[in-house]
């Protein structure tokens, strides 16, 4: 045992698209209090998380610079209006991921402008509506984000989700699942990019208490300290070095069409 | 021995920004027809590649869909003018990629919309141009795209690129640069976004005579010729499945909020 | 249309242990040649395969020095008997691998030795013989190995194999196995070391015809022809490089234990 | 701020093969207590890392099961010695490993037992021993193993490991070395067999003070912060599945070679 030392609560940002929630009684009736809210509160049962929610309808979705600046997570939930959500809040997200800030990406966020951004690919899938049951197997009993799972869960009534799913292959494959219907899919996985840990997870449909679900919750808890920022920010910058700091001694040669310390090109 | 087969060509675009050698006499003195029309004529020293140009300043950039399904591989030279390529083209080059189309990036096309977007990272990096030598090293001498080149091949007079490089893990580091100011960074590097491959080759600036050499005449020969398409195109789709047509017998359970038939949100 | 070639027939040597098969009515029964006769056979189907067939009985086990090297693909096939596999056979092959040729690892090869030398890992699963149905869902529909399958296929009684899957994060996920009994498996994955490319198939218990199926056998046919060599070999040395044959000129500094000229330490 | 956490030390075995501090002076004048003495001292700087030594002469060169199971991360240094290691002890470090036990591999550990079975490939490269300035590059500034180190860090002395590197894609990349001959490395690798995190960190030569520059030691530190287990252990398993313990309803269908509740083949 070394010393007791300070530990850090993390911040997490829960956005949610708060759509189906506002148009449909069915979803209201299982999350009266929005999507968002629920998750929110499911990560607030340990006292390792600091929540709060965004939505789109909010200025800047909610997520201005300084929202940004104090998340060291944030869970994405989007699906009705992927299309609505603005391209410089995206691009203002998507370099927070490459700063550090993790990222877990719900259900039907496959298909929102943040993934499809920090993937590169089409995020394409098969899916059908029947309520059917889902289990999810662990691929890796030791990963962080499958601690207390066991061997898999159930989920009795689901949408599914079909290979194939159009995404580069994922750095670790944490679930795979098993649908009734006859499916499979890569329903847990991991990617990097710049700084930022993501987590992309299948489970999360608005028309079943998905959220409310005890091992959603606890893989959510799972993600979430998984994801959080390790090592310090990378900051992106492009440098000019100029002949007179280079590591080595070193003279101009040859023509040029920059001036010297000119900015480069974007 | 197996009989003898009919082969076909490898359809390369060579697409090239054509700015500066509009702009600045020094380029044109080295590349009189266009940096692109180089490239074009490297790759025609064989028979292998029936090459075209394409520029950013003919309709669509000369990236028209019937050009781009013409299409095997497309070279991507860009500087001065990213910010000029049109969204709507890239998008479409993007959907090519996916589909299979291979895509080779050079130099300064790091910091192009369409190497940015397959990334999903920064692509930023350090840089000097100081007409320093550089010295490529292969690091998997048995890789297609080093067939030929031997341990090393240098460049006298270069601009430097310098780590950090920002981009995801690459599939396989093909080549490594050493500089004599004395820096490094990752020159070769492939990865794949759907089904099309992608390959990251670093030289290439437009004040020194890059494509004229014969080492990166050879390089792009072996990248064309293994960025070509293979296996079929995947089309981009997210099919409903409806519940009759599910491989397992399957019955709809608990509610929906959405219509039998009905597409998928985007 | 380019010109016809010449092309080389890929020579596949097929390894069968070939133990079940004289041990078992049930398994002579389903085939009377043996399993790796089976799979040479289907591949023979096609005029692009040179086949042979090597066993566990012969002297070195079929595998001499010149048999590998003249081999393009090794195909393996082993589960009783892995234990008396000769390590120098182990790492002859394994060597042939690094240099280029490719290897196709099929169902309980899982815990081969040469399979678990080149992954790293334990290469553990779960497992079940009830006979039960086994559907394979291509995870790319354009990968050179899922040509022809369309979405998925099925097998009607197959040995179960379920996650978690002891491997590294494979290259590429080709497919993923849904079990009538409930389990999913990774049933397709790449991965390369040193320059051959490896491909995991799991389908092929001995006491089902799995291998005389014609889905299977297309998938082999696919394998064979994606992990055939490419490029050039790699000779695995570790060249000492003289200080005066540096790339920039050199003088010897500091101290040293070594001799100059002196062999490397293994 | 959450409530104050008692914090585990980390505990860290530092494997040193010892032969060359026995035999030349040299090395002895530089390590007098040993190189694993000196890399065990620069951990204990911090008091985060409870480290103690093992060496090749010990009984069971000291890693007893124990010893390992009491282990959260291993640094191994050997170059003269690889082949006296006992394969029974490169078995359970490389079982560990599985575990989750961390792995640092130095400089001519490259072609350790261990680390050859872990990545599956030959681990060969190019050397030369010239006392050369070698620079190392951060290819990632916010990689928790990069923390305090700046754009890059210089060894005035050392001998050269050059390209190729024979070693599958890293899944990060964490230094690249630049040396005065002309030569490039991939000096700082990562890998994950199983849930054991592996870093392969080139510098650390014999006849050079390498263990006392102050970066080394920093690498070394952030590096067995990064390394040490998170998750669970995952034991190595391969369990049959009992037909009546199928997730999903099941009857036996076809025939079989198998028994009831038989172990599986290894």
């Amino acid at each position: 045992m070394r010393e007791t030392v300070a530990m850090q609560a993390i911040r997490v940002t829960v956005w949610g698209e708060n759509v189906h929630e506002q148009k449909h009684e069915l979803v209201r009736t299982i999350y009266p209090t929005g999507m968002h809210r629920c998750i929110a509160d499911g990560l607030s049962e340990s006292d390792e998380f600091l929540t709060r929610t965004a939505t789109l309808q909010e200025p800047e979705h909610g997520l201005s610079e300084q929202m940004l600046a104090d998340t060291d997570v944030l869970t994405w939930w989007g699906h009705a209006a992927h299309g609505q959500v603005e391209d410089a809040v995206v691009e203002r997200v998507q370099k927070r991921v490459w700063e550090g800030m993790g990222l877990i990406v719900l259900h039907s966020g496959h298909y929102s402008k943040i993934f499809k951004r920090l993937m590169g690919t089409a995020c394409s899938l098969r899916w059908r509506e029947a309520g059917e049951k889902e289990r999810l197997w662990v691929c890796n009993p030791g990963h962080p984000i499958a601690q207390g799972i066991g061997d898999c869960f159930e989920l009795p009534n689901t949408e599914m989700y079909g290979e194939p799913f159009a995404i580069p292959t994922p750095d670790e494959q944490v679930f795979i699942s098993w649908f009734q219907g006859g499916e499979v899919f890569r329903s847990g996985c991991t990617w990097k990019r710049g700084n930022g840990k993501i987590f992309y997870f299948r489970p999360g449909h608005e028309s079943y208490p998905i959220f409310h679900h005890p091992m959603v919750k606890l893989v959510l808890k799972n993600a979430c300290r998984w994801a959080r920022p390790e090592g310090s920010q990378w900051i992106d910058r492009c440098p000019n070095i100029p002949i007179g700091e280079a590591p080595e001694p070193l003279a101009k040669q040859g023509p040029s069409i920059h001036q010297p310390g000119e900015e480069g090109l974007r």
